[in-house]
């Protein structure tokens, strides 16, 4: 097993230079919502080459919607293809594997914030800066080169493989959703999100909603007469924020997050309203995302907001006779808490990626709550399998100049080859 | 004089079917900002169809940029076409006039907020409904209108009259400056804005300036590294309000505003910021209006607009770190009374009006002053003109479902072609 680690690490350092060719090539797809079509088919084209069995497919809503963990849905899906290469082992002997990475990036804001172009990526002392070169195009990276030293040493796993390239991360979890119901299933999940090579052992669950207002509109010189629906937004976050600081109260804070003051950040994300200077504003739209913690009750989260919206409302003069309206349009993520499964399975996946990462590195593997969510639910909360989310170190993922570290993408792919062999086994090709 | 007067009213009874259409036809015409042109060929075709000598000319902002009463540009000038069409008085003998409107409307805002289609005009009830149906094609009718009841009497305007159809009133006043620099000068003018009939004796300076903010943007998992650029715009709202409630104060107020405590109103009319509900917000930017009494500097109102700004912003732990950009995008107008031009052409040109408006409706002519902006500061400041703004009653004028009272338009029209005989004097044609 050691000359086996060793000669995968060897493998991937012979082929580092062109894993980060890959990293800049798929990072310099602009693959935000709705335009992931042609990072898709660059790694439809990838995996293809490499011989894995592919599997694309256009998201229909119809045979997902009606599956717990979906989450409604932000605009047409058209455009929402999965891409699925698979590995199918010989011999059948190990254990099978899910690698999933999603190819969805988010907005990459105004250009004039970024050092260089966000969809021209470049290396600049050891990183790789780019909208989405961290979260997470180096993980698909990580999972594709990861495979490819198994390759290089004439090996392959010796149980099924599931590459998946998925879409909507960002904003619902659909397309990890939509593998679950096309029949995906594997004995672990590996998901090499930003977390600087730490495991994640639990997760926040996340809720999306929009708020629409309604003014009175009117000329502004008759600005007594109207009112302000852009102005009416304000009292409303005031009372959100409140919201936000009783969830974060110790007594309801889960295990995994008893030790974090304010894990649940409520953030308005998006506004927009009125057209011109000189007329009161008709309308205004806020988009905010909550954080809850695992075991939280969407539909109990969904009522106290919905409360606590309407209440502050109530008590404004304008708003009481003009209630704002409150939309779903993402994110129905539940919390999920891989410390929380005791399985054999699990037991033993986050033993064999300890076992990789110790080999790599030297020091035990970290484990972290993190505030935000990640695929890992679908797989941990809805299929009954251990998903162990584990990647490079990246910052300012979701900001200006995000980027990620090369070195740290380097230790784990192949952190990522020997929990491979380690986990499926291996066999000759 | 009185049977002139009453062939005159004659003539617009008899034309008013017509005058209906025409507004209904000019009101279809979507002529926000940048839109003007189908408008502005109508007018034309009107003007032409009629014998005016037209003019037709694209705005310079070369051409403008030095003048007093200049302001800050929106967008491109390419699209921003006035219209004039000039009565050559074969005599000479009478006074000249200008007859002025704008041709822009403002934005129709959410169709779903209208009972029907802003600009597919429909008459209900004596009043004629859609965006700038008052504000203020109603008033280009009554122009019209009113110098084709003389035509209709066999009779002209014994002094040159300038019919003026001109843009950017609802956001710069460039249009009519444009006039001004282009050589239109007269002896009065008269601008049909939508009053309900009344004289304005004086209105209102009127400012626009836009705050743009940045954040600190990051994954909101992060939130408590990042900034809020949305909600960094909320105190600046609140010092904002309390400036406007200072300037508001007794001791502030001209004569002609001293009995109202809220002649000054600020208004957000718009605000947009963000992209992404689960990315703290990168920036922000909102724009306000702001309302000055008559003689209160431009430049003094910027100064203190810019020190409450900032000092607001100082006192935020992240502002403090990223000052917000004040940019000045629209208008510069010093507010104008008519009740403090004294001159005997001002006497004069109000004594007209008020035995034209006594004549059609028995009443005194109403005077008022009002909390609004209109292009008569042009005259009134810049050219030594008396600028007399007199017009129909309309309804929800920047707001939904806009209507002006069509038999007011008939009154103003009628007042409109007595104002004109009595002003400039006729001759046969």
């Amino acid at each position: 097993m050691q000359d086996l680690n060793a000669r995968l690490c060897d493998a991937v350092d012979a082929a580092f230079d062109r894993q980060v060719d890959f990293l800049s090539e798929l990072t310099a797809h602009p693959s935000t919502r709705g335009n992931e079509q042609s990072a898709q088919e660059f790694m439809a084209r990838q995996l293809t080459a490499r011989g894995y069995a592919l599997d694309r497919w256009q998201i229909d809503v119809a045979e997902i919607e009606h599956l717990p963990g979906f989450s409604p849905v932000l605009g047409p899906y058209e455009d929402a293809v999965n891409v699925v290469g698979t590995h199918h082992a010989h011999t059948g002997k190990g254990r099978s594997l899910i690698l999933n990475g999603h190819i969805d990036v988010v907005p990459e804001g105004p250009l004039d914030m970024w050092d260089t172009p966000p969809f021209e990526p470049r290396v600049e002392d050891g990183w790789l800066y780019g909208r989405g070169g961290g979260d997470m195009k180096a993980g698909l990276a990580s999972n594709l080169f990861a495979l490819d030293a198994l390759t290089a040493c004439g090996l392959a796993p010796a149980g099924n493989v599931f590459f998946q390239s998925v879409v909507e991360e960002e904003c619902t979890g659909n397309g990890a959703l939509a593998c679950l119901a096309r029949g995906y299933k594997a004995d672990a999940a590996l998901i090499p999100e930003p977390f600087s090579e730490k495991l994640v052992t639990a997760q926040l669950g996340v809720l999306w909603f929009q708020v629409h207002l309604k003014g009175l509109p009117t000329h502004v010189a008759y600005a007594g007469t109207g009112s302000n629906a852009i102005e009416a937004a304000i009292p409303l976050i005031g009372a959100l924020r409140e919201m936000e600081h009783r969830w974060n109260a110790a007594e309801r804070r889960t295990d995994d997050f008893a030790h974090m003051d304010h894990a649940l950040n409520l953030n308005v994300g998006k506004i927009q309203g009125g057209d011109w200077a000189s007329s009161v504003p008709a309308w205004c739209v806020f988009d905010v995302r909550m954080g809850l913690f695992p075991g939280q009750s969407i539909d109990d989260a969904k009522a106290e907001i919905e409360t606590v919206i309407l209440d502050a409302a109530r008590q404004n003069a304008f708003l009481r006779n003009s209630l704002p309206e409150i939309v779903y349009h993402g994110f129905h993520a539940e919390g999920y808490a891989l410390s929380q499964d005791s399985s054999a399975r699990a037991v033993s996946a986050i033993d064999a990626l300890d076992r990789a990462h110790c080999a790599v590195g030297g020091d035990a593997l970290e484990r972290t709550a993190i505030t935000a969510t990640t695929d890992a639910r679908f797989f941990g909360l809805y299929a009954d399998t251990p998903a162990l989310v584990y990647g490079p170190r990246a910052e300012a993922i979701h900001g200006f100049n995000e980027r990620v570290e090369l070195e740290s993408m380097r230790r784990v792919t192949k952190a990522t080859a020997m929990f491979i062999a380690d986990w499926c086994g291996v066999e000759t090709r």
